[in-house]
């Protein structure tokens, strides 16, 4: 199939960052640091897996606005008693919260990114806030034309709010912008709202490759890195 | 005066790109394409003149919001004929009304932006929309961590939503921030609220320098390009 797009709009954590590998190093020197031993890879996977539903409790409107940073931090401080890690210090909470600002790109995702922006406009479509994807693009280097973020919206994907206003905000109808992502969900909603769609696998985001690294729709693009789904993009 | 800062946010029109001379030339090229000879000059500083009245009645909500393009595009429709300019096409005026995002970089603009990225955070504080300062970053190069636009505020300077929105997404107190800009009263706005100030002189800004061109009050930072601002701040 080919694809023209205006603008291509990138889900971060997962699509351009190894949040696993970085996450469960940042602990495991942390825990090094303070003598402290654990499963820091089975933390960082819990630590993930609470995002979801807190950030549903967002979107429900059971809590006020909440960004990542809180939420991780009140998802960590619940977590680690139950991994055997006790008396963390709160600066510690605030220093290890820090870790998602500070994750590692996947090897392609800078030279794709940086490649793609030559031809159209290339921006964040992420639910980290403002100030962790400002402090994200540093570390990394992305060349964002622009961050989309949570809390410009209020919302949090997959709420259409978030899709539908980074469109607006460029000026573009959805169908002249992509979403990509390497999880299939957030491309589903995205192409509900009449945007299209590109697939980047990522094998090792969640470990050992499964389901999830595969296309469950004819997606506009499937591609392996962010490289191949410029290739790939006609224009 | 030394001072350190977090952030430092930038005025756009006039502090980092000539829009004088941007406008009027592009005017005086499409009048040479149509064949209409007529004061580009003087109907651009009459242009950039209805800027200030248009954005006021949106910020006392006598009309609803409306982005620079469209207070762009309705100014010059009526300017246009008081200048003995008649007939011009409506696609024509989408053109000209593009010019806003086309403008031409003083010379030091992106080196200053780009040395001062390396220390701090650097974003745009602009009335103009995201689709406006996208393009226009494009077309100049500008290499924001954050554009921060009025269309994301639902606010134009000088409303305190515009200048206090932009820490808040920062997450830095005000304190922490400096807005620069070469226009006395942007800044006076910002300080009245907590941030620093830096003027950068802009001498050419209006034609000949004037009264406009010097500091109204003892900024922080008083600069004559962004690399003198980036030379004064001490972090």
């Amino acid at each position: 199939m080919t694809s023209k797009a205006k603008a291509v709009l990138f889900d971060v954590f997962g699509t351009l960052v190894d949040w696993r590998g970085s996450v469960s190093a940042g602990l495991a020197a942390f825990g090094a640091a303070r003598n402290i031993s654990a499963d820091w890879l089975g933390i960082t996977d819990a630590w993930r897996g609470a995002y979801k539903p807190a950030m549903d409790s967002v979107r429900r409107g059971e809590i006020a606005w909440t960004n990542l940073d809180e939420l991780h931090r009140g998802a960590l401080a619940t977590l680690l008693p139950k991994f055997g890690v006790t008396g963390v210090a709160d600066a510690d909470l605030d220093i290890l919260v820090k870790l998602w600002h500070q994750l590692t790109p996947w090897p392609d995702s800078v030279a794709g990114l940086t490649a793609l922006k030559q031809r159209v406009v290339i921006g964040s479509l992420s639910n980290g806030h403002v100030a962790l994807q400002v402090a994200l693009a540093k570390h990394t280097g992305f060349p964002w034309d622009m961050i989309f973020a949570s809390d410009i919206f209020g919302h949090y994907k997959p709420d259409p709010e978030v899709y539908l206003g980074a469109c607006k905000f460029l000026g573009f109808a959805p169908g002249e912008v992509m979403l990509a992502a390497s999880h299939n969900e957030d491309l589903a909603a995205a192409r509900k709202l009449g945007m299209q769609a590109g697939f980047i696998s990522r094998p090792q985001e969640f470990g050992a490759p499964d389901e999830r690294a595969k296309p469950a729709q004819d997606w506009e693009i499937v591609a392996t890195s962010v490289p191949d789904l410029a290739a790939q993009l006609k224009n």
